[in-house]
Protein backbone atom coordinates (compact mmCIF):
# COMPACT_ATOMS: atom_id res chain seq x y z
CA UNK A 1 0.00 0.00 0.00
CA UNK A 2 1.60 3.54 -0.91
CA UNK A 3 -0.02 6.82 1.07
CA UNK A 4 0.23 10.31 0.01
CA UNK A 5 -0.11 12.96 2.56
CA UNK A 6 -1.86 16.49 2.41
CA UNK A 7 -1.18 19.45 4.35
CA UNK A 8 -3.13 22.79 4.28
CA UNK A 9 -0.93 25.06 6.09
CA UNK A 10 -2.72 28.26 6.96
CA UNK A 11 -2.47 31.20 9.20
CA UNK A 12 -4.09 30.04 12.01
CA UNK A 13 -4.18 26.17 11.63
CA UNK A 14 -2.29 23.17 9.74
CA UNK A 15 -4.76 20.56 8.43
CA UNK A 16 -3.05 17.20 7.16
CA UNK A 17 -4.83 14.08 5.93
CA UNK A 18 -3.83 10.90 4.56
CA UNK A 19 -4.81 9.80 0.86
CA UNK A 20 -4.80 6.56 -0.57
CA UNK A 21 -5.93 6.16 -4.04
CA UNK A 22 -8.40 9.27 -4.13
CA UNK A 23 -9.81 8.75 -0.70
CA UNK A 24 -9.15 10.45 2.52
CA UNK A 25 -8.80 7.77 5.32
CA UNK A 26 -7.38 10.16 8.16
CA UNK A 27 -7.48 14.11 8.25
CA UNK A 28 -6.62 16.13 11.28
CA UNK A 29 -6.24 19.64 12.39
CA UNK A 30 -3.30 21.46 14.68
CA UNK A 31 -3.07 25.47 15.19
CA UNK A 32 0.12 26.72 13.42
CA UNK A 33 1.11 29.01 15.84
CA UNK A 34 2.58 31.47 14.32
CA UNK A 35 3.14 33.93 16.98
CA UNK A 36 6.37 31.67 18.06
CA UNK A 37 7.92 32.11 14.93
CA UNK A 38 8.70 30.61 11.75
CA UNK A 39 10.82 27.72 13.53
CA UNK A 40 7.81 26.70 14.98
CA UNK A 41 5.30 27.04 12.23
CA UNK A 42 7.88 24.54 10.24
CA UNK A 43 8.08 22.19 13.74
CA UNK A 44 4.58 22.14 13.69
CA UNK A 45 4.06 21.31 9.85
CA UNK A 46 6.15 18.50 10.61
CA UNK A 47 4.41 17.45 13.32
CA UNK A 48 0.96 17.37 11.56
CA UNK A 49 3.08 15.12 9.69
CA UNK A 50 4.05 12.65 12.22
CA UNK A 51 0.34 12.77 13.09
CA UNK A 52 -1.31 11.73 10.24
CA UNK A 53 1.19 9.56 9.06
CA UNK A 54 0.90 7.31 12.47
CA UNK A 55 1.48 3.54 12.22
CA UNK A 56 2.65 3.95 8.51
CA UNK A 57 6.22 3.17 7.57
CA UNK A 58 8.17 5.75 5.57
CA UNK A 59 8.85 3.75 2.61
CA UNK A 60 4.87 3.57 2.23
CA UNK A 61 4.56 7.11 1.58
CA UNK A 62 5.54 8.50 -1.77
CA UNK A 63 4.83 12.05 -1.47
CA UNK A 64 4.53 15.37 0.86
CA UNK A 65 2.54 17.90 -0.62
CA UNK A 66 2.28 21.15 1.40
CA UNK A 67 -0.44 24.46 -0.11
CA UNK A 68 0.00 27.46 1.20
CA UNK A 69 -1.88 30.81 0.44
CA UNK A 70 0.18 33.41 -1.65
CA UNK A 71 2.45 32.70 -4.71
CA UNK A 72 4.42 29.95 -4.64
CA UNK A 73 7.48 29.16 -6.84
CA UNK A 74 6.69 25.48 -6.98
CA UNK A 75 9.94 24.21 -8.69
CA UNK A 76 12.21 25.45 -5.53
CA UNK A 77 9.39 24.90 -3.36
CA UNK A 78 8.92 28.42 -1.66
CA UNK A 79 6.43 31.05 -1.12
CA UNK A 80 7.47 34.33 -2.32
CA UNK A 81 4.57 36.20 -0.87
CA UNK A 82 2.89 35.33 2.35
CA UNK A 83 -0.01 37.17 3.71
CA UNK A 84 -1.47 35.33 6.00
CA UNK A 85 2.07 33.06 7.19
CA UNK A 86 4.65 36.15 7.15
CA UNK A 87 7.31 33.75 8.72
CA UNK A 88 7.32 31.15 5.87
CA UNK A 89 8.24 34.01 3.08
CA UNK A 90 11.61 33.17 1.17
CA UNK A 91 11.87 30.15 3.20
CA UNK A 92 12.50 27.02 1.56
CA UNK A 93 10.21 24.75 3.02
CA UNK A 94 10.57 21.69 0.68
CA UNK A 95 13.95 21.61 0.84
CA UNK A 96 13.71 22.12 5.10
CA UNK A 97 11.20 18.99 4.84
CA UNK A 98 12.96 16.97 2.18
CA UNK A 99 16.14 17.27 4.18
CA UNK A 100 14.45 16.63 7.46
CA UNK A 101 12.16 13.59 6.83
CA UNK A 102 14.09 12.40 3.13
CA UNK A 103 10.54 12.04 1.49
CA UNK A 104 9.76 13.80 -1.61
CA UNK A 105 7.78 16.73 -0.75
CA UNK A 106 6.17 19.33 -3.11
CA UNK A 107 4.61 23.10 -2.25
CA UNK A 108 1.58 24.40 -4.16
CA UNK A 109 -0.45 27.27 -4.03
CA UNK A 110 -3.66 26.21 -1.98
CA UNK A 111 -6.11 27.71 -3.99
CA UNK A 112 -4.61 25.70 -7.22
CA UNK A 113 -4.67 22.61 -5.40
CA UNK A 114 -8.30 23.71 -4.69
CA UNK A 115 -9.10 23.50 -8.42
CA UNK A 116 -6.93 20.53 -9.21
CA UNK A 117 -9.09 18.53 -6.40
CA UNK A 118 -12.23 19.99 -8.16
CA UNK A 119 -11.00 19.63 -11.26
CA UNK A 120 -11.24 15.40 -10.07
CA UNK A 121 -14.57 15.83 -8.27
CA UNK A 122 -16.31 17.07 -11.71
CA UNK A 123 -14.28 15.23 -14.42
CA UNK A 124 -13.83 18.65 -15.78
CA UNK A 125 -10.13 19.29 -18.00
CA UNK A 126 -11.09 23.01 -18.19
CA UNK A 127 -11.62 24.48 -15.37
CA UNK A 128 -11.20 27.59 -12.76
CA UNK A 129 -11.79 27.68 -9.32
CA UNK A 130 -12.03 30.43 -6.91
CA UNK A 131 -11.82 30.21 -3.06
CA UNK A 132 -13.70 33.16 -1.26
CA UNK A 133 -11.78 33.61 2.25
CA UNK A 134 -10.05 35.21 4.45
CA UNK A 135 -8.70 35.98 0.72
CA UNK A 136 -10.07 35.56 -2.84
CA UNK A 137 -7.79 32.47 -3.82
CA UNK A 138 -7.51 30.97 -7.68
CA UNK A 139 -6.69 28.04 -9.79
CA UNK A 140 -6.49 27.65 -13.41
CA UNK A 141 -7.00 24.35 -14.62
CA UNK A 142 -6.55 23.88 -18.44
CA UNK A 143 -5.88 20.35 -20.27
CA UNK A 144 -6.29 18.77 -16.78
CA UNK A 145 -3.41 20.63 -15.10
CA UNK A 146 -2.31 23.55 -13.19
CA UNK A 147 -1.56 26.71 -15.18
CA UNK A 148 1.42 28.28 -13.92
CA UNK A 149 2.73 30.60 -16.80
CA UNK A 150 5.74 31.82 -15.87
CA UNK A 151 5.32 30.35 -12.19
CA UNK A 152 2.71 32.49 -10.38
CA UNK A 153 -0.36 32.55 -13.04
CA UNK A 154 -4.06 32.01 -11.13
CA UNK A 155 -4.49 35.27 -8.58
CA UNK A 156 -8.00 35.74 -9.93
CA UNK A 157 -8.91 37.30 -6.63
CA UNK A 158 -6.42 40.07 -8.01
CA UNK A 159 -8.31 41.55 -10.96
CA UNK A 160 -9.47 44.80 -11.22
CA UNK A 161 -13.27 45.32 -11.00
CA UNK A 162 -13.24 49.46 -9.87
CA UNK A 163 -9.91 50.79 -10.75
CA UNK A 164 -10.00 53.73 -8.30
CA UNK A 165 -11.82 51.16 -5.54
CA UNK A 166 -10.56 50.36 -2.08
CA UNK A 167 -6.87 49.67 -1.70
CA UNK A 168 -6.47 45.88 -1.96
CA UNK A 169 -3.60 43.89 0.69
CA UNK A 170 -1.46 43.31 -2.49
CA UNK A 171 -1.06 47.44 -2.68
CA UNK A 172 -3.37 47.21 -5.97
CA UNK A 173 -6.88 49.33 -6.00
CA UNK A 174 -10.27 47.98 -6.67
CA UNK A 175 -9.18 43.85 -6.55
CA UNK A 176 -11.97 41.29 -6.68
CA UNK A 177 -10.09 40.29 -3.47
CA UNK A 178 -11.73 43.41 -1.49
CA UNK A 179 -15.46 42.96 -2.41
CA UNK A 180 -15.70 39.08 -2.34
CA UNK A 181 -13.46 37.88 1.01
CA UNK A 182 -14.71 38.15 4.39
CA UNK A 183 -13.54 41.68 4.30
CA UNK A 184 -15.76 42.25 1.41
CA UNK A 185 -19.14 40.60 3.72
CA UNK A 186 -17.92 42.56 6.64
CA UNK A 187 -17.68 46.00 4.78
CA UNK A 188 -21.30 45.46 3.61
CA UNK A 189 -22.23 44.28 6.95
CA UNK A 190 -21.04 47.76 7.89
CA UNK A 191 -23.21 49.45 4.92
CA UNK A 192 -26.42 48.09 6.00
CA UNK A 193 -25.92 46.91 9.85
CA UNK A 194 -24.30 50.32 10.33
CA UNK A 195 -21.50 48.01 12.51
CA UNK A 196 -18.86 45.07 11.66
CA UNK A 197 -20.46 41.83 12.28
CA UNK A 198 -18.24 38.46 11.42
CA UNK A 199 -19.33 37.02 7.92
CA UNK A 200 -20.65 33.64 9.82
CA UNK A 201 -23.26 35.92 11.85
CA UNK A 202 -24.45 37.72 8.49
CA UNK A 203 -24.41 34.40 6.93
CA UNK A 204 -26.63 32.66 9.67
CA UNK A 205 -28.97 35.98 9.87
CA UNK A 206 -29.65 35.89 6.21
CA UNK A 207 -30.15 31.96 5.96
CA UNK A 208 -32.77 32.96 8.97
CA UNK A 209 -34.72 35.59 6.80
CA UNK A 210 -33.12 38.96 7.82
CA UNK A 211 -33.48 41.28 4.99
CA UNK A 212 -30.44 43.61 5.35
CA UNK A 213 -28.16 40.51 5.96
CA UNK A 214 -30.27 39.18 2.33
CA UNK A 215 -28.88 42.76 0.85
CA UNK A 216 -25.31 42.01 2.02
CA UNK A 217 -25.04 38.76 0.45
CA UNK A 218 -27.03 39.83 -3.02
CA UNK A 219 -24.55 43.07 -3.09
CA UNK A 220 -21.55 40.46 -2.64
CA UNK A 221 -22.70 38.49 -5.39
CA UNK A 222 -23.55 41.16 -8.06
CA UNK A 223 -19.61 42.10 -7.21
CA UNK A 224 -18.71 38.65 -8.01
CA UNK A 225 -20.88 38.44 -11.28
CA UNK A 226 -18.11 41.43 -12.47
CA UNK A 227 -15.40 38.83 -11.76
CA UNK A 228 -17.21 36.26 -12.97
CA UNK A 229 -18.05 37.85 -16.29
CA UNK A 230 -14.44 38.54 -16.82
CA UNK A 231 -13.03 34.59 -16.45
CA UNK A 232 -15.62 33.77 -18.67
CA UNK A 233 -14.56 36.23 -21.26
CA UNK A 234 -11.51 35.55 -20.62
CA UNK A 235 -11.85 31.46 -20.16
CA UNK A 236 -14.55 30.33 -21.34
CA UNK A 237 -14.54 27.66 -19.13
CA UNK A 238 -16.79 25.19 -18.58
CA UNK A 239 -17.25 25.00 -14.80
CA UNK A 240 -16.18 27.80 -12.49
CA UNK A 241 -16.26 26.62 -8.71
CA UNK A 242 -16.98 28.58 -6.22
CA UNK A 243 -14.93 27.34 -2.88
CA UNK A 244 -13.32 28.33 0.78
CA UNK A 245 -15.28 29.32 3.83
CA UNK A 246 -17.11 32.58 2.35
CA UNK A 247 -17.89 30.41 -0.53
CA UNK A 248 -20.06 27.57 2.31
CA UNK A 249 -23.03 31.02 1.96
CA UNK A 250 -23.06 30.30 -1.94
CA UNK A 251 -26.73 29.78 -1.68
CA UNK A 252 -26.90 32.98 -0.87
CA UNK A 253 -24.71 34.81 -3.69
CA UNK A 254 -24.45 32.62 -6.29
CA UNK A 255 -28.19 33.39 -7.77
CA UNK A 256 -27.19 37.19 -7.69
CA UNK A 257 -23.66 36.48 -9.19
CA UNK A 258 -24.91 34.18 -11.85
CA UNK A 259 -27.85 36.76 -12.77
CA UNK A 260 -24.56 39.56 -13.30
CA UNK A 261 -22.14 37.58 -14.81
CA UNK A 262 -24.78 36.91 -17.33
CA UNK A 263 -25.73 40.44 -17.85
CA UNK A 264 -22.20 41.23 -18.62
CA UNK A 265 -20.11 38.61 -20.30
CA UNK A 266 -20.41 37.58 -24.12
CA UNK A 267 -23.88 35.11 -24.47
CA UNK A 268 -21.62 32.40 -26.18
CA UNK A 269 -19.44 31.75 -23.28
CA UNK A 270 -22.10 32.44 -20.37
CA UNK A 271 -24.48 30.54 -21.82
CA UNK A 272 -22.77 27.59 -21.43
CA UNK A 273 -20.64 27.71 -18.63
CA UNK A 274 -21.64 26.27 -15.08
CA UNK A 275 -21.46 27.99 -11.92
CA UNK A 276 -20.94 26.11 -9.09
CA UNK A 277 -19.96 25.17 -5.15
CA UNK A 278 -17.25 22.78 -4.54
CA UNK A 279 -18.18 19.82 -4.01
CA UNK A 280 -15.50 19.41 -1.56
CA UNK A 281 -15.44 20.35 1.95
CA UNK A 282 -13.08 23.23 2.38
CA UNK A 283 -10.58 21.21 4.49
CA UNK A 284 -10.56 18.66 2.41
CA UNK A 285 -10.30 20.42 -0.93
CA UNK A 286 -6.64 21.84 -0.69
CA UNK A 287 -5.43 18.14 1.11
CA UNK A 288 -6.79 16.49 -1.45
CA UNK A 289 -5.41 18.35 -4.05
CA UNK A 290 -2.30 18.92 -2.98
CA UNK A 291 -1.84 14.87 -2.77
CA UNK A 292 -2.72 14.41 -6.28
CA UNK A 293 0.93 16.70 -7.46
CA UNK A 294 3.44 15.28 -8.69
CA UNK B 1 5.82 24.38 -53.80
CA UNK B 2 2.94 24.50 -51.52
CA UNK B 3 1.43 27.97 -50.48
CA UNK B 4 -1.57 28.83 -48.31
CA UNK B 5 -3.19 31.87 -48.63
CA UNK B 6 -4.40 34.24 -45.58
CA UNK B 7 -7.54 36.49 -45.52
CA UNK B 8 -8.39 39.35 -43.07
CA UNK B 9 -11.54 40.64 -43.61
CA UNK B 10 -12.69 43.91 -41.51
CA UNK B 11 -15.25 45.94 -41.29
CA UNK B 12 -13.93 48.39 -44.00
CA UNK B 13 -11.23 46.37 -46.20
CA UNK B 14 -10.23 42.75 -46.76
CA UNK B 15 -6.53 41.67 -47.08
CA UNK B 16 -5.24 38.86 -48.58
CA UNK B 17 -1.95 37.05 -48.33
CA UNK B 18 -0.21 34.46 -49.83
CA UNK B 19 2.53 32.79 -47.68
CA UNK B 20 5.32 30.10 -48.87
CA UNK B 21 6.96 28.85 -45.25
CA UNK B 22 6.97 31.60 -42.90
CA UNK B 23 6.89 34.24 -45.77
CA UNK B 24 4.24 36.74 -47.00
CA UNK B 25 5.33 36.62 -50.74
CA UNK B 26 2.40 38.76 -52.20
CA UNK B 27 -0.14 40.82 -50.33
CA UNK B 28 -3.24 42.79 -51.74
CA UNK B 29 -6.05 44.56 -50.07
CA UNK B 30 -9.64 45.06 -51.45
CA UNK B 31 -12.69 46.97 -50.01
CA UNK B 32 -15.01 44.91 -47.89
CA UNK B 33 -18.27 46.81 -49.32
CA UNK B 34 -20.24 46.17 -46.40
CA UNK B 35 -23.12 48.39 -47.15
CA UNK B 36 -23.59 46.24 -50.87
CA UNK B 37 -24.69 42.90 -48.27
CA UNK B 38 -23.25 39.67 -46.91
CA UNK B 39 -23.22 38.13 -50.57
CA UNK B 40 -21.10 40.65 -51.89
CA UNK B 41 -18.52 40.63 -48.73
CA UNK B 42 -19.07 36.92 -49.70
CA UNK B 43 -18.15 37.82 -53.15
CA UNK B 44 -15.49 40.28 -52.45
CA UNK B 45 -13.53 37.26 -49.90
CA UNK B 46 -13.18 35.22 -52.81
CA UNK B 47 -12.11 37.85 -54.95
CA UNK B 48 -9.15 38.82 -52.53
CA UNK B 49 -8.49 34.88 -52.95
CA UNK B 50 -8.93 35.23 -56.35
CA UNK B 51 -6.30 37.83 -56.89
CA UNK B 52 -3.57 37.02 -54.76
CA UNK B 53 -3.38 33.53 -55.90
CA UNK B 54 -3.13 34.44 -59.57
CA UNK B 55 -0.65 32.22 -61.09
CA UNK B 56 -0.80 29.58 -58.42
CA UNK B 57 -1.97 26.07 -59.31
CA UNK B 58 -5.27 25.10 -57.09
CA UNK B 59 -3.59 21.76 -56.19
CA UNK B 60 -0.48 24.02 -54.49
CA UNK B 61 -2.69 25.78 -52.12
CA UNK B 62 -2.70 24.23 -48.92
CA UNK B 63 -4.98 25.99 -47.24
CA UNK B 64 -7.33 29.31 -46.98
CA UNK B 65 -7.53 30.77 -43.11
CA UNK B 66 -9.87 33.75 -42.58
CA UNK B 67 -9.44 35.86 -40.15
CA UNK B 68 -12.40 37.66 -38.58
CA UNK B 69 -13.11 39.99 -35.55
CA UNK B 70 -15.59 38.77 -33.41
CA UNK B 71 -16.23 35.57 -31.04
CA UNK B 72 -15.36 32.16 -34.11
CA UNK B 73 -17.06 28.80 -34.17
CA UNK B 74 -13.76 28.15 -34.94
CA UNK B 75 -15.05 24.01 -35.37
CA UNK B 76 -17.64 24.98 -38.06
CA UNK B 77 -16.17 28.16 -39.30
CA UNK B 78 -19.09 30.48 -37.98
CA UNK B 79 -18.55 34.30 -36.81
CA UNK B 80 -20.85 33.82 -33.51
CA UNK B 81 -21.05 37.85 -32.93
CA UNK B 82 -19.86 40.43 -35.34
CA UNK B 83 -19.71 43.71 -34.47
CA UNK B 84 -17.27 45.40 -37.35
CA UNK B 85 -18.91 42.83 -40.42
CA UNK B 86 -22.97 42.19 -39.67
CA UNK B 87 -23.70 40.39 -42.41
CA UNK B 88 -21.23 37.90 -41.94
CA UNK B 89 -22.92 36.81 -38.67
CA UNK B 90 -24.07 33.16 -38.16
CA UNK B 91 -23.05 32.35 -41.57
CA UNK B 92 -20.99 29.25 -42.28
CA UNK B 93 -18.26 30.85 -44.03
CA UNK B 94 -16.00 28.24 -43.94
CA UNK B 95 -18.58 25.84 -45.69
CA UNK B 96 -19.43 28.43 -48.42
CA UNK B 97 -15.79 29.40 -49.51
CA UNK B 98 -14.54 25.13 -49.10
CA UNK B 99 -17.51 24.50 -51.09
CA UNK B 100 -16.95 27.09 -53.57
CA UNK B 101 -12.99 26.59 -54.01
CA UNK B 102 -12.58 23.10 -52.78
CA UNK B 103 -10.02 24.22 -50.91
CA UNK B 104 -9.40 23.35 -46.73
CA UNK B 105 -10.54 26.41 -44.93
CA UNK B 106 -9.99 27.56 -41.72
CA UNK B 107 -12.31 30.74 -39.73
CA UNK B 108 -10.64 32.35 -36.82
CA UNK B 109 -10.68 35.27 -34.53
CA UNK B 110 -8.27 38.13 -36.37
CA UNK B 111 -7.00 38.62 -32.66
CA UNK B 112 -6.51 34.99 -32.36
CA UNK B 113 -4.21 34.80 -35.25
CA UNK B 114 -2.05 38.11 -34.73
CA UNK B 115 -1.10 36.14 -30.96
CA UNK B 116 -0.33 33.32 -33.14
CA UNK B 117 1.95 35.53 -35.43
CA UNK B 118 3.50 36.91 -32.66
CA UNK B 119 4.44 33.63 -30.80
CA UNK B 120 5.97 32.61 -33.65
CA UNK B 121 7.87 35.96 -34.34
CA UNK B 122 9.29 36.05 -30.46
CA UNK B 123 9.57 32.12 -30.05
CA UNK B 124 7.51 32.56 -27.32
CA UNK B 125 5.07 29.88 -26.43
CA UNK B 126 3.33 31.84 -23.81
CA UNK B 127 1.87 34.78 -24.92
CA UNK B 128 -0.88 37.17 -24.49
CA UNK B 129 -1.41 39.44 -27.45
CA UNK B 130 -3.84 42.60 -27.58
CA UNK B 131 -5.27 44.72 -30.49
CA UNK B 132 -5.85 48.26 -29.72
CA UNK B 133 -8.37 48.89 -32.82
CA UNK B 134 -11.36 49.73 -33.41
CA UNK B 135 -12.24 47.88 -30.47
CA UNK B 136 -9.24 45.57 -28.57
CA UNK B 137 -9.02 41.97 -29.52
CA UNK B 138 -7.18 39.26 -27.57
CA UNK B 139 -5.59 35.84 -27.79
CA UNK B 140 -3.42 33.67 -25.65
CA UNK B 141 -1.11 31.59 -26.90
CA UNK B 142 -0.37 28.43 -23.95
CA UNK B 143 2.23 25.87 -24.78
CA UNK B 144 2.63 27.34 -28.60
CA UNK B 145 -1.18 26.74 -29.32
CA UNK B 146 -4.09 29.49 -29.19
CA UNK B 147 -6.19 28.73 -26.02
CA UNK B 148 -9.78 28.30 -26.69
CA UNK B 149 -11.45 27.53 -23.40
CA UNK B 150 -15.09 25.93 -24.47
CA UNK B 151 -14.98 27.77 -27.91
CA UNK B 152 -14.61 31.76 -27.33
CA UNK B 153 -11.81 32.23 -25.11
CA UNK B 154 -9.94 35.28 -25.15
CA UNK B 155 -11.87 38.45 -24.98
CA UNK B 156 -9.15 40.23 -23.52
CA UNK B 157 -10.59 43.51 -24.04
CA UNK B 158 -13.97 42.57 -22.20
CA UNK B 159 -12.73 42.73 -18.78
CA UNK B 160 -14.19 45.12 -16.36
CA UNK B 161 -11.71 48.13 -15.11
CA UNK B 162 -14.43 50.08 -13.47
CA UNK B 163 -18.25 48.08 -13.12
CA UNK B 164 -19.63 51.81 -13.15
CA UNK B 165 -18.18 52.94 -16.38
CA UNK B 166 -19.12 53.28 -20.41
CA UNK B 167 -21.95 51.36 -21.56
CA UNK B 168 -19.25 48.80 -23.91
CA UNK B 169 -20.84 47.80 -26.79
CA UNK B 170 -20.90 44.29 -26.02
CA UNK B 171 -22.99 45.04 -23.30
CA UNK B 172 -20.98 45.04 -20.34
CA UNK B 173 -19.81 48.31 -18.29
CA UNK B 174 -16.38 49.83 -17.97
CA UNK B 175 -14.96 46.98 -20.14
CA UNK B 176 -11.13 47.85 -20.48
CA UNK B 177 -12.29 48.16 -24.84
CA UNK B 178 -13.84 51.50 -24.05
CA UNK B 179 -10.62 52.78 -22.84
CA UNK B 180 -7.97 51.74 -25.04
CA UNK B 181 -9.92 51.63 -28.23
CA UNK B 182 -10.05 54.31 -30.78
CA UNK B 183 -13.27 55.25 -29.10
CA UNK B 184 -10.57 55.85 -25.76
CA UNK B 185 -8.54 57.81 -27.71
CA UNK B 186 -11.08 59.56 -28.81
CA UNK B 187 -12.93 60.30 -25.46
CA UNK B 188 -9.48 61.40 -23.87
CA UNK B 189 -9.32 63.97 -26.65
CA UNK B 190 -12.59 65.02 -26.11
CA UNK B 191 -11.88 65.67 -22.48
CA UNK B 192 -8.06 67.56 -22.90
CA UNK B 193 -9.13 69.60 -25.95
CA UNK B 194 -13.13 69.62 -25.66
CA UNK B 195 -13.94 68.46 -29.10
CA UNK B 196 -13.50 65.18 -31.15
CA UNK B 197 -9.95 64.70 -32.72
CA UNK B 198 -9.03 61.48 -34.88
CA UNK B 199 -6.80 58.78 -33.00
CA UNK B 200 -4.22 59.02 -35.92
CA UNK B 201 -4.17 63.45 -35.65
CA UNK B 202 -4.29 63.17 -31.11
CA UNK B 203 -1.06 60.50 -32.00
CA UNK B 204 0.53 63.15 -34.96
CA UNK B 205 0.54 65.89 -32.65
CA UNK B 206 1.84 64.18 -29.68
CA UNK B 207 4.48 63.07 -31.75
CA UNK B 208 5.29 67.00 -32.64
CA UNK B 209 5.17 67.46 -28.75
CA UNK B 210 1.58 68.61 -28.05
CA UNK B 211 1.07 68.88 -24.20
CA UNK B 212 -2.40 68.37 -24.38
CA UNK B 213 -1.86 65.16 -26.91
CA UNK B 214 1.06 63.56 -24.93
CA UNK B 215 -1.43 63.69 -21.76
CA UNK B 216 -3.93 61.87 -23.63
CA UNK B 217 -1.47 58.89 -24.58
CA UNK B 218 -0.48 59.02 -20.90
CA UNK B 219 -3.81 58.60 -19.57
CA UNK B 220 -4.84 55.54 -22.27
CA UNK B 221 -1.50 54.46 -21.16
CA UNK B 222 -2.78 54.24 -17.27
CA UNK B 223 -5.99 52.63 -18.43
CA UNK B 224 -4.08 49.96 -20.40
CA UNK B 225 -1.48 49.32 -17.81
CA UNK B 226 -4.76 48.38 -15.40
CA UNK B 227 -5.80 45.63 -17.95
CA UNK B 228 -2.18 44.41 -18.86
CA UNK B 229 -1.53 44.32 -14.39
CA UNK B 230 -4.92 41.93 -14.48
CA UNK B 231 -3.38 40.14 -16.89
CA UNK B 232 0.26 39.22 -15.74
CA UNK B 233 -1.58 38.75 -12.43
CA UNK B 234 -4.34 35.87 -13.98
CA UNK B 235 -1.54 34.60 -16.65
CA UNK B 236 2.36 35.78 -15.46
CA UNK B 237 3.23 35.63 -19.13
CA UNK B 238 6.41 35.75 -20.62
CA UNK B 239 5.05 38.61 -23.23
CA UNK B 240 2.20 40.40 -23.63
CA UNK B 241 2.71 41.66 -27.30
CA UNK B 242 0.48 45.21 -28.32
CA UNK B 243 -0.63 45.10 -32.13
CA UNK B 244 -3.58 46.54 -33.80
CA UNK B 245 -4.11 50.48 -35.34
CA UNK B 246 -4.15 52.26 -32.47
CA UNK B 247 -1.10 49.50 -30.99
CA UNK B 248 1.41 51.67 -33.77
CA UNK B 249 1.36 54.72 -31.27
CA UNK B 250 3.18 52.77 -28.40
CA UNK B 251 5.82 54.75 -28.20
CA UNK B 252 3.52 57.37 -26.59
CA UNK B 253 1.30 55.10 -24.33
CA UNK B 254 3.52 52.02 -23.43
CA UNK B 255 5.86 54.01 -20.91
CA UNK B 256 2.82 55.06 -18.80
CA UNK B 257 1.00 51.57 -19.22
CA UNK B 258 4.14 49.65 -17.88
CA UNK B 259 4.67 51.75 -15.02
CA UNK B 260 0.82 51.68 -14.10
CA UNK B 261 1.21 47.39 -14.91
CA UNK B 262 4.33 47.53 -12.44
CA UNK B 263 2.10 49.48 -9.28
CA UNK B 264 -0.44 47.19 -9.36
CA UNK B 265 0.39 43.65 -10.53
CA UNK B 266 2.29 41.24 -7.90
CA UNK B 267 5.83 41.90 -8.25
CA UNK B 268 6.78 38.33 -8.59
CA UNK B 269 5.28 38.42 -12.26
CA UNK B 270 5.24 41.69 -13.17
CA UNK B 271 9.00 41.53 -12.68
CA UNK B 272 9.67 39.12 -15.52
CA UNK B 273 6.66 40.13 -18.25
CA UNK B 274 8.05 41.76 -20.92
CA UNK B 275 5.55 44.34 -22.68
CA UNK B 276 6.35 44.89 -26.32
CA UNK B 277 5.12 46.45 -29.73
CA UNK B 278 4.12 43.93 -32.23
CA UNK B 279 7.11 42.57 -34.52
CA UNK B 280 4.77 42.35 -37.06
CA UNK B 281 2.68 45.01 -39.59
CA UNK B 282 -0.92 45.16 -38.44
CA UNK B 283 -1.82 43.92 -41.52
CA UNK B 284 0.83 41.31 -41.89
CA UNK B 285 0.13 39.96 -38.73
CA UNK B 286 -3.65 39.13 -39.04
CA UNK B 287 -2.77 37.46 -42.30
CA UNK B 288 0.47 35.45 -41.39
CA UNK B 289 -1.30 34.01 -38.13
CA UNK B 290 -4.19 32.97 -39.66
CA UNK B 291 -2.30 31.18 -42.40
CA UNK B 292 -0.46 29.24 -39.61
CA UNK B 293 -3.74 27.46 -38.34
CA UNK B 294 -4.22 23.52 -39.16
Amino acid sequence: MTYRIGVDAGGTKISAGLVAGNRMIKKIKIPTEQGRGRNQVIKNILKAISIVSQGIKKKEIEMIGIGLAGPVDSRNGILKVAPNIKGLQNLPIKKIIEKTLDIKTIVENDAKCVALAESRQFRCKNLIALTLGTGVGGGIIIDGKIYHGSGYAGELGHIVIDYKGYKCTCGNNGCLEEYCSGRGVERLAKKYFGKAIHPLEVQRRAEKGNKKAIRVYNEFGAYLGIGLADYVNIFNPEIIVIGGGIGRAWRLFLPSAIKEMKKRAFEVSSSSVKVVPSKLEVDEAGILGVSLLN
